[in-house]
């Protein structure tokens, strides 16, 4: 198979990840915090050391990071968790449906209003088209780091600068460039990072966190047992206790940590420029095949993740797909839960297809992949 | 190590468990019901088999049953998804955090008021205590199967008998005892079921599914993309999809997979007799021990999960646990995330010891326990 769907999870995930995954079930599978025995503690200890890679990876301290299922659920956790009735929230034009259904509920509920700013390939319009947008109530800007479909990346120190100028918290969806691309806190002025463990990260699936600064206070989507203050009728204040209620996918998590410790050996900055090459060769192949339409400039470093979106012929994206499946070449097609993007790039009606390379896919999968398409 | 904290996770995980896990990473790691390629239609087929198995365990339509990352999260969808403003809810004297906190959380919104029903050793009465408790706007009873703390069991399928006859909607968390104890959503009239995958079902922790009935309508706390009608602003209708938003945990829920079909194979009724057993030795033991203090009848089939607590001599619980780590025996001490249990069995000043055997436990294991415990 030849595997070009890393922006849905990344495949395959590096041998230290399986080989973590397995000591996570052997011996890492204890309830941390919440025992006294050795193999609880030494858990605890394990969980944190991840906190600490995910800490030094984004800028955060390591209680600041919280372990959610998903990047879904961080989003929700963040967004839901800062708001309250009578806001007005910002988000991008080319959301992923785990901000847009977010703020459609909020709103629906009464408690929120928002509106939409919309990208530009020139930044500082972007960052002019959020900024215009700007009321006395807003509260929050949330914003991702880059399209899952298109790839192009937001200005997020700027948008974040706005942001704290006006005292608005900035709440950034790193789902896609979380691990790829580099992402810096405080150099950034994000108030709150949400992203999966699974893709750039090379984790497991069902792993992801949010991370929130010193100053964020966030009210709780989920409460429950913390094995912290027991008697406390509510949440704990402290983080990450707050936000973390119930049993942690500790196998998960670890392999999360080994995904981030793949990384790091790498080095990030090598892996996005593997990937920026495989880009390179994919979109230039694109190119020259006039069949191919393509929507966005060629992923360049810094303002863009290195995902292409494009269709092919006349078909309907699910169709290439389909027919490129029975090649063995796995992508996906269609709108990628990201029905703003679409109507952004005016590709509601058959979605695209999009590829997305890792620092496994090979100039050779993009060459047979191009191949390939071609047949098809 | 002798472990007997099997109510906090089980441990160890059956060997098909950890295979399943490694299976899962290599073979079934890719994003089930968003792509078209043959891996991803397989995993979509793996993660279904799952939905089914626990379906037929109890007694639910497969797509009834939304996977999350642990029983909190499930019970936090379940309360907070059905309450409306100026709705009363009731729970037991002995749930845990996980419940309490919630209806903390939302009468503190201003959302709902709420009341305790006491536990009673006689079952008429436990049922009678909620009973009276039952207002005009009542919509929902929420209950444990069985105490995390204590062991001792709620008459589910006669307090879900008394809900349906005033129209309240009753939900189940069946933390410690989905995999031991038979549960049977029609039979015992439970609208809604939440249970973690790592306890008593053996499944990977970061792993728990609600199940929801029919004509149980929620709303939801988490939004986000689900692969299906993307451009619906709000989440669909249906489920499973409207309670999973963003990527599943398919390691977990195929450990999760593995874990029930090891029981299956054993059979649920076996491995409960096993564990009673178990307890009869843990019991008898402690009993005949003067330094023992124990706070409820000997654990009995139906009646009581394989629990017990006790106390030692007059230690706070956590010394008694700290000393049994000392002798490499595995046990929770504390409150247990439950505070409101410990109030009802007057254990709040020092908590309790919790013992808790799994299929794995041996006689020997418990022989060995109670040798070292008079020691300390």
């Amino acid at each position: 198979m030849i595997y070009l769907d890393n922006g849905a999870t990344s495949y395959p995930k590096p041998q230290s990840v399986i080989y973590g995954t397995m000591n996570a079930v052997r011996n890492y599978s204890f309830n941390s915090g919440r025992g006294g025995y050795s193999a609880s503690i030494a858990t605890a200890e394990k969980i944190y050391s991840v906190r600490e890679k995910i800490g030094a990876m984004f800028n955060y301290e390591p209680q600041n990071i919280a372990f959610t299922m998903n990047c879904t659920q961080a989003l929700n956790m963040a967004i839901k968790g800062s708001v309250k009735r009578g806001d007005h929230v910002i988000i991008s034009s080319l959301e992923h449906n785990a901000v847009w259904r977010v703020v459609n509920h909020l709103r629906k509920d009464g408690i929120i209003d928002f509106d939409i700013a919309q990208y530009d390939f020139d930044e500082e319009e972007t960052v002019k088209n959020f900024e215009r947008l700007i009321r006395s109530n807003t509260t929050v800007i949330v914003c991702m780091a880059a399209s899952n479909v298109f790839g192009v990346a937001f200005p997020l120190r700027k948008i974040g600068n706005l942001a704290r100028r006006h005292g608005i918290r900035f709440i950034v969806d790193a789902a896609q460039a979380a691990g790829v691309m580099p992402i810096n806190s405080e150099k950034d002025n994000i108030d709150i990072l949400c992203a999966p463990g699974h893709k750039c990260l090379y984790g497991n699936m069902g792993t992801g966190f949010i991370a929130v600064n010193e100053d964020v206070h966030l009210d709780t989507i989920i409460d429950g047992g913390t094995g912290s203050e027991s008697q406390n009728p509510y949440q704990p204040d402290f983080l990450p206790d707050r936000l973390e209620a119930g049993t942690l996918n500790n196998v998960g998590i670890i392999s999360m940590g080994e995904g981030i410790s793949f990384i790091n050996s790498k080095g990030m900055n090598n892996i996005y420029d593997h990937e920026l090459r495989m880009t390179d060769i994919l979109y230039n192949g694109l190119k020259r095949d006039q069949n191919a339409v393509l929507y966005c400039p060629k992923p360049e470093k810094f303002s863009s993740a290195p995902i292409i979106s494009f269709n092919y012929k006349d078909y309907p994206s699910e169709k290439t797909a389909a027919l490129l499946a029975r090649q063995d070449i796995a992508v996906r097609a269609g709108l990628h839960c990201s029905p703003l993007a679409h109507k952004f790039f005016n590709t509601l009606d058959r979605g695209t297809v999009r590829l997305c390379p890792s620092a496994f896919t090979t100039q050779r999968d993009c060459e047979i992949f191009l191949k390939r398409l071609k047949k098809i």
